[in-house]
C-alpha cells in the first residue's frame, strides 16, 4: 500500500555535503550555534510527523474531500486533529524570527520540513503552506498595530492565512482585477469584490483566517500599477473574537485532485480591511509572499516525485513477472521460480534510475535555493546577501516550473510501473498524479514562470545576472578536473555545457531584440535548459565529493554511478532544448479555427 | 463548455488525399463500388451520433460511474439508451462481412467511426470497442456451431463481448495464468479461475455477454505455450435464453478515469465454455483480436488529443488576458480593449500548433494502418496483402504506444491553456486527462509495445521488414524533390532522417547481439524515433499535395505551413531520441532500495 518514508539520509547528505550549509551558518550569528545533532533531531521529528500523522490522512482526504454548507467548509475528518498536532509540535514557528515568537531556524529546515509534508499529504499541507509567506508579508509591510494583532497568531499557527489574487476574469493578468477598496473614517478600508481559486479561503482548522487581498483604490491607475494589498480578517477584533467580517465563502470547487484542500470562491462585501504597504504598490508587496510561495510549490513537485518514486520502487521489488534475459551482476543471487521481481528488468530499472537522478539533483538545488534565502536575509556580508538574492530570484521560476512539470511527469512514469493496478484508487499513485497536476498551474502557471525568467530576469540585463549564476557550472567543472577520470569526464561535459548555455543566452537576448515574441515562444525550453545545466553541476559536485570514498562505501558508489547515469542518459535533453531554442526563430503560423 | 465536433474536413482529406484510399478500393472487388458520396454520408452520420448522442453523455458517465450490486452492474443512466441507438443505426455491423450480416465496409471507415466515439465518450465506447476483435476471433477460430450461435449476435450488437486475460498475478506475463479448463463429456469445457481488469465483464447494455477467456488445459505445458482460448457466454443456449452460466462478477474497480466503463473482477466457477482454435495455441488466437484492439487503443489516444485540442482552441479564442507585444499579421484586426484573446499570445499559439501538427499526422498514419488492414485482407495481389500485413504489424505497437503517450501528454498540455479552470471538473478537460491515462497501460503497456517492436519485429530479422516500411520515407522524399523550394527543404530533411533511422536500426541490432538488455532499455526511444520519422513522411506528403494550390486555398496554405512547423519545431525530437539510443550502451546501474 501507499506510504511515505522521509529519505533522511539523502536529505542530510544534501544539507551537509551537497549544499554544505553548516559552513555558511557558522558565519551567520543567528545560526552559528546550530549544530549537526540539532538538525538531525529536527529532521527526525519532522519525518515522524510526515510519516505517522500526515501520510495516513492522505487517501482519506482525497476520498472524503471538503464539504461546503451555507458558507461553512468542513475539511476531511482527520485534518483538524492533524493540524492541532502540527501546531502543538511548534512546526509553524520554525523559520519565524525569535522576536515574533518563532524559533529563528533557517528557511532551509522549513523547506526540508515542507518537502516531507507535500510528499506525505499535499492537500493538507496547502492549509499551512501559505502561512510563512503571509508572515513575511505582514512583517515587512504591516503597521505596528497590525503586526501586534496578527503576527503572533500567524506565527503560532493559531490563525491561518490566504492569498486572494485571482478573479473570474483575472488570472495570469492581475492588472484586470476589479475588487474595490474604499477608505473609511477610521483609516481602515471597506473591500467589495469576488475572488476565486482561494486555497483555504474557508475551513474548520482555525477560528480566524487572515486574508491578504489585492484590490483597487478609487481613482487608482488602470492595470497592475493600480493595485493595492489589504489585510482582511475573517473575524474582527484583536483576539479574533470580535464581530464576523463581511467575508463570505460562496462555494468550493470540484477538482481533479487535492480534494482535501478547499478551493473557495470568496465574496467580500464591504469587508473591513487594512492597507499593507503603499497604495498602488500591492503587487510588489504581494510578490514578497509570492516568491517564497513559488519556491514551496516547487517543493511540492519534488515531494510528488519522491513519493511516487519510493512507492514504485517498493512495488517493483515485490511484483513478479517474466524471467531475466541476462544473469544479474556478480554478488546478486540469480532468482529462481517462474518470474522475477520486475525491479530486475532493464526497462523498470531504467525508469526508476531516471526518477532517482532527477529527484536527487532537484533536492540539492531546492535546498540550495532555500539556503540562499537564508543568506540573502542573514549573511553579514552585503555582497553575499545581494548575490544570494540575485541567484534565488533566477532559481525561483526554474524550480517552480521545472519541478512541478517533473512532479506530474514522474508521478505518471511511476504509475506505469504498477501497470493496471496503478490506475486504481487503491494504490495511491493515481492520486499523486492528480494532485501533482495543479502545481503546474497555480502561483503563476509554468508558462508565466518561463516568461518571468526569460523576459524579466534574463533579457532585461542581457543575461548578466544569469551568467553570474552559471559561473557555478564552470567553477564546479574546474574543481572536478582535479579528480579521477570518471569525474573528469563529467567535468569536461559540464565545461562544454556551460559554454553552450552562455552562448544560447546571448542568442536569446539578440533574438528578443529582433522579435519581442521570441522569448514568449521558447521561454520554457530555455528554463529547462538552464535547470538541467544546474542539475548537471550538482551531480558533478556529488561525484567529486563521493569519488574518494566510493571504493568501500555503497552510498558513495551509488552517488557516483548516479552522476554518470544523469550525464549519459538525462542530460542529452539539453541538446534537444538547444535545438528547439534555435528553431524558435522559425515562423509560428497564425491559426484558423479548427472547425 | 466541453463538446466534441468531428473534424470531418480533416478526416476526408486524409482518406482522399493523404492516404488516397479510393485508389486502392477500386482494385478490391468488395469495395470497388464504394464512392466518395457514400463515404461522406457515412462519416456525416457518424459525426452526428458522436456529437449529439455520445458526447453529451460523457461527463455524466464520469460523474455517475458504474454501480455494482450483488453481481449486477448498472452503467451510467444514459448509457443503455445510447447503446440502443448505436445498434439501431447499424454501427456494429459496418466492417463485418456481408455473409455474417455485416455491411462489408472497409475497416478504415470503422476506424474513423471509432476515432469519433473515443473522442466523444471513451468510457462508453469501451463496451462495443472490443466487439469487432471478438468477431474476428470467433470467425477465424470458432467451429461452425459456435459461429452459427454467436457471430450474428455479435455482429448485430445484440450481445457484447470481452477479452478475459489478466489475473491478479499475471498481467504483462500471461504465461503465469492459472485459470483451469477441464473437458466435459459433451466436448465442452468447465472453466474455473479469476480474471481481473475485465472491461465490460458485466453490465446492463445487452442481455448476454460473450467472454473470450484464456485458460490452461490439464497437463498443459508451463508458460505461454500452455494457454488455450475459450468462448464462455454469460448465458447459455442458442438464443441466450438458456440457463445462467457459472460466470460471476465479484466487483468493479474504483479508478482514476473511464468511470463509465465497468472494470470487473470476473470469477468463473465451473463455467461452461468451448475451445476456440487449437489447444495450447490460445495466445496466437487471441493475438488476432489483440492486434486490432491495439490499433483501436491508439485511436483512443488520437481521440483524446483531438477532443482536448479543439476544446482548448475554443477556450483560447474566448478567454481574454494580457495585451499583445507585437501587432497581429496583416489582414487581422488589432484587438482593442484591456486584454486580447489568449489565442493571440505566442506561447498559446505555439502550444496549439504543437498539438495540431501531431494530431493531424497521427490521423494520417492511423487511417493508413487501418487501410493496410483492409489491403492485407482483401487486396487481390498476394504481394500487396503480405506487404500490407508486414507494415501493419510494425505500425501497431508504434500507434498504440506513441498515440496513447501523446493522448495523455497533449490532454495535459491542453488543460494548461485553461489555467486554473482546467483543473476543475466543470470544463471537461481534466476528465480527458484522467481517461486518457489508461490507454498507456491496457492491451499491453507501452513498454510491452516497445519490446514487441524492437525485440520481436526488428532485431529478429536485423531490421529487414522495418527497412522495407521505411522505404516510404525515401520514396516520399524523392517525389517531393520535384516540388517548389518550401517542400524541397522538407524533402531534404526527410531524406537525411531516413538514412539516420536506417543506420540506428543497424546499431540497435548490433547492440542487441552484444547485450540482450539493450533493446529492453531503449525500445521506447526507438519506437518514438520511427514514429516521428513516419509522421515526417506524412507531413512531407501533405506539403507536396497542398503546395500547388496553396496560393489561393486557405486549407492548403495551412497544411503547408503546418508541415513546415512540424519539421522545424517537433522533429528535433528525433535527434534527442538518436542520442538516447546511442546512450543505451552506457551502464545502467543496479539499484539498492531507496530507504
Amino acid at each position: 500500500m501507499w506510504r511515505y518514508s522521509a529519505p533522511l539520509r539523502e536529505m542530510q547528505f544534501v544539507i551537509d555535503e551537497w549544499v554544505g550549509a553548516a559552513r555558511d551558518w557558522r558565519e551567520i550569528p543567528a545560526f552559528a550555534s546550530l549544530d549537526g545533532d540539532s538538525v538531525r533531531d529536527i529532521l527526525a521529528e519532522a519525518a515522524r510527523f510526515a510519516e505517522d500523522v500526515l501520510a495516513p490522512a492522505n487517501a482519506t482526504g482525497d476520498r472524503e474531500g471538503c464539504h461546503w454548507n451555507a458558507g461553512q467548509v468542513s475539511t476531511p475528518t482527520p485534518f483538524p486533529a492533524v493540524y492541532r498536532q502540527f501546531c502543538d509540535a511548534g512546526w509553524p514557528t520554525i523559520a519565524c524570527a525569535e522576536e515574533d515568537g518563532g524559533q529563528g531556524l533557517p528557511q532551509l529546515l522549513n523547506a526540508v520540513f515542507y518537502e516531507m509534508c507535500y510528499a506525505a499529504n499535499h492537500a493538507w499541507a496547502m492549509y499551512p503552506g501559505l502561512a510563512h509567506g503571509a508572515y513575511e508579508c505582514i512583517r515587512n509591510h504591516g503597521t505596528d498595530a497590525l503586526k501586534a494583532t496578527y503576527l503572533p497568531k500567524v506565527v503560532s499557527g493559531e490563525w491561518l492565512a490566504t492569498m486572494c489574487l485571482s478573479e473570474p476574469h483575472a488570472g495570469s493578468d492581475l492588472g484586470l482585477i476589479k475588487t474595490q477598496a474604499v477608505e473609511g473614517p477610521d483609516g481602515g478600508y471597506a473591500l467589495t469584490g469576488t475572488k476565486i481559486f482561494i486555497s483555504g479561503g474557508e475551513h474548520d482548522l482555525t477560528p480566524n483566517i487572515v486574508h491578504l487581498v489585492l484590490a483597487r483604490l478609487p481613482y487608482a491607475p488602470a492595470g497592475s500599477r493600480g493595485i493595492s494589498l489589504f489585510l482582511v480578517p475573517k473575524r474582527l477584533g484583536a483576539d479574533g473574537a470580535g464581530p464576523v467580517n463581511g467575508v463570505y465563502c460562496d462555494g468550493i470547487e470540484r477538482k481533479m485532485g487535492i480534494n482535501g484542500s478547499a478551493t473557495c470562491v470568496m465574496r467580500f462585501d464591504a469587508a473591513q480591511g487594512w492597507l499593507l504597504g503603499e497604495p498602488n504598490r500591492g503587487l510588489a508587496a504581494m510578490f514578497v509572499m509570492m516568491n517564497s510561495a513559488r519556491l514551496y510549490v516547487g517543493m511540492q513537485g519534488l515531494g510528488h516525485a519522491e513519493a511516487a518514486y519510493q512507492n514504485a520502487y517498493r512495488y517493483a521489488a515485490e511484483r513478479k513477472q517474466m524471467r531475466l534475459t541476462t544473469p544479474p551482476p556478480a554478488g546478486m543471487a540469480t532468482p529462481t521460480g517462474p518470474a522475477v521481481p520486475i525491479l530486475m528488468h532493464p526497462g523498470i530499472r531504467r525508469s526508476l534510475m531516471q526518477m532517482k537522478v532527477v529527484i536527487e539533483a532537484e533536492r540539492a538545488m531546492a535546498y540550495w535555493a532555500a539556503h540562499l534565502l537564508d543568506l540573502a536575509e542573514h549573511h553579514p556580508s552585503e555582497t553575499r546577501r545581494r548575490e544570494s538574492h540575485d541567484h534565488v530570484s533566477l532559481l525561483t521560476p526554474i524550480i517552480k516550473a521545472m519541478y512541478t512539470d517533473n512532479g506530474f511527469k514522474l508521478a505518471s512514469q511511476a504509475l506505469q510501473i504498477w501497470g493496471g493496478y496503478g490506475y486504481l484508487e487503491d494504490y495511491g499513485v493515481e492520486q499523486t498524479v492528480r494532485d501533482s497536476r495543479i502545481a503546474m498551474i497555480y502561483e503563476g502557471t509554468n508558462d508565466v514562470q518561463a516568461i518571468d525568467l526569460v523576459v524579466r530576469k534574463v533579457v532585461v540585463d542581457g543575461g548578466a545576472k544569469l551568467k553570474s549564476l552559471l559561473v557555478h557550472l564552470s567553477a564546479e567543472s574546474v574543481q572536478a578536473q582535479e579528480c579521477g577520470h570518471r569525474v573528469q569526464r563529467l567535468a569536461q561535459r559540464l565545461h562544454q555545457l556551460h559554454a553552450e548555455i552562455v552562448q544560447i543566452t546571448d542568442f536569446v537576448s539578440e533574438s528578443a531584440a529582433l522579435d519581442p515574441e521570441f522569448p514568449l515562444k521558447v521561454g520554457g525550453d530555455f528554463l529547462r535548459l538552464v535547470g538541467l545545466g544546474l542539475m548537471a553541476s550538482f551531480w558533478c559536485r556529488a561525484a567529486r565529493v563521493c569519488e574518494p570514498r566510493a571504493t568501500d562505501d555503497r552510498f558513495s558508489q551509488e552517488k557516483l554511478s548516479s552522476a554518470e547515469y544523469f550525464f549519459d542518459s538525462v542530460l542529452p535533453e539539453t541538446n534537444y532544448r538547444l535545438e528547439l531554442l534555435r528553431a524558435g526563430r522559425c515562423t509560428l503560423p497564425w491559426m484558423d479555427a479548427p472547425l
